[in-house]
């Protein structure tokens, strides 16, 4: 783990309560909260890096799921099945891109909102168009390949890392996701989370401000006392300009063994974890 | 359990998969979904009343939780402490009352959507100011008080019957608790849920149809792969009218052992079950 703040307060308070000792255990004050202060700390965390923290929100698709190799594992079976041979990286890689259009097309109003399912059901379309054996995929093969985003594979650190986290803080998720998206994905992976928010409940999508104020609402908790972790900068950025912690973990595999990705530190990173067991040991779970 | 139908086709449909005997067990099909059809079932449900269920709501105050004897236990322990001998059988049963109120005078559009946890802790001070020792309570002791809805105490068999049908079934709350409140109460009572949906996100109150749909669209759903299970029947009037499948569990103290609570079964309720254990029985898990 490497803490990043401006100020070097984590830093700062690391060293006074671990000294030279990094195994020192410190119970953290969990004092009684007062009216509409928010949800309650269930049990408090040993030595965290920031001990402000009560809630975590996770970003989904990318962060906690595996979307890129779920989606080629499913598309080459269904291609074999067909006998066609079909460069499913790039496809997949162009899908997560329309649909980015797709959801700054909603936020910029230039279109109504609709969920994700609509919007990357729609690109599709778009981009089976431009293959030559695209047109072999019927209406219901590309709600069945579209449908794969609701039962995305965790990565291996996802659940161990949760599980530890859970016992300290509350966990929800914070994605772009439509609800019935996210709650298939939590549900088909038993991810241990304590609620599900998604920009479908603020009819907008992140990096819209709408969306984290959902989150502050919905705990009862000022934004400094919760913690926005994602694997994508933009997400941070919006949520760091509204006072959430953020905490960025890097997923060199987002976009498959060929794909670029931005893995470089920035120093309004609050803390920067390896994958979520590091973040649970950063912590104090 | 007793199933209620008008037409009844529950009854038909257990005499015709079980005969004589209650013990058989038919693996009930769960097809792939298709796109936009919603959350998928995790593990088909064996025998179950009612076999088209996906999803089920929970009513959270009164059904899940037990708000009574956890707030007399917290007013008489505080009363204790202040030297005060209150009727907080009384005081408790206003309250309710009050707070209904509030929530009315919001759906009816007399005031501007507020969280409950503002109309409780106006009911509070309402209600105190009627009674001689009521002016000895501070504003940071109405605060703790009023913080007790958001630490109320389950029912003995509201874990291990949502335990049973988690293992079928999406489960949620729909509670008029606000987000903080509900939170709060899954998060300190370890209580099993999915996801938890309250009225704040629709920004009204049950029994306003818009809070239903809420759920309609969070789960991708139509209403009658849903089951609302409460103990109130103004709920479940509500969730039926707009097609929901509805299930009453009578909670007799509700309002402690001089409270009066309609009991008497409907010909609306799909199932009544004496607690969630039974209705985990019934819905196959």
């Amino acid at each position: 783990m490497t803490a990043f703040d401006n100020s070097n307060t984590v830093d700062i308070w690391r060293r006074h309560f671990l000294g030279a000792s990094a195994t020192a255990t410190v119970a953290l004050a969990s004092a009684p909260l007062p009216f509409l202060a928010g949800i309650s700390s269930v049990r408090a965390a040993e030595v965290s890096a920031l001990p402000g923290i009560q809630a975590i929100l996770f970003d989904v698709q990318g962060t906690i799921v595996d979307f890129y190799s779920t989606l080629v594992t499913a598309g080459d079976r269904m291609g074999a099945n067909k006998g066609i041979s079909a460069d499913w990286d790039g496809v997949i890689n162009d899908w997560r891109k329309l649909y980015r259009q797709g959801l700054d097309e909603v936020i910029g109003g230039k279109r109504a909102w609709v969920t994700t399912d609509v919007i990357y059901r729609e690109a599709l379309d778009t981009l089976l168009s431009k293959y030559p054996w695209g047109a072999t995929f019927s209406a219901a093969e590309r709600d069945e390949l579209n449908g794969i985003w609701r039962r995305l594979t965790p990565w291996e650190d996802t659940i161990p890392g949760l599980t530890r986290l859970r016992k300290h803080y509350t966990l929800s998720t914070l994605s772009n996701g439509s609800m019935a998206s996210v709650i298939g994905i939590v549900k088909n992976g038993n991810l241990p989370f304590d609620c599900v928010l998604t920009s479908e409940l603020a009819r907008s999508f992140k990096p819209d401000p709408k969306v984290y104020q959902l989150a502050t609402s919905s705990f009862g908790l000022p934004p400094e006392k919760i913690l926005m972790v994602a694997c994508h900068k933009y997400d941070l950025k919006a949520a760091k300009a509204l006072g959430f912690k953020v905490a960025f973990i890097p997923r060199p595999l987002e976009f498959g063994p060929k794909g670029k990705v931005d893995l470089a530190p920035e120093p309004y990173f609050d803390l920067f974890a390896k994958d979520l067991n590091d973040l649970a040991r950063t912590l104090g779970s």
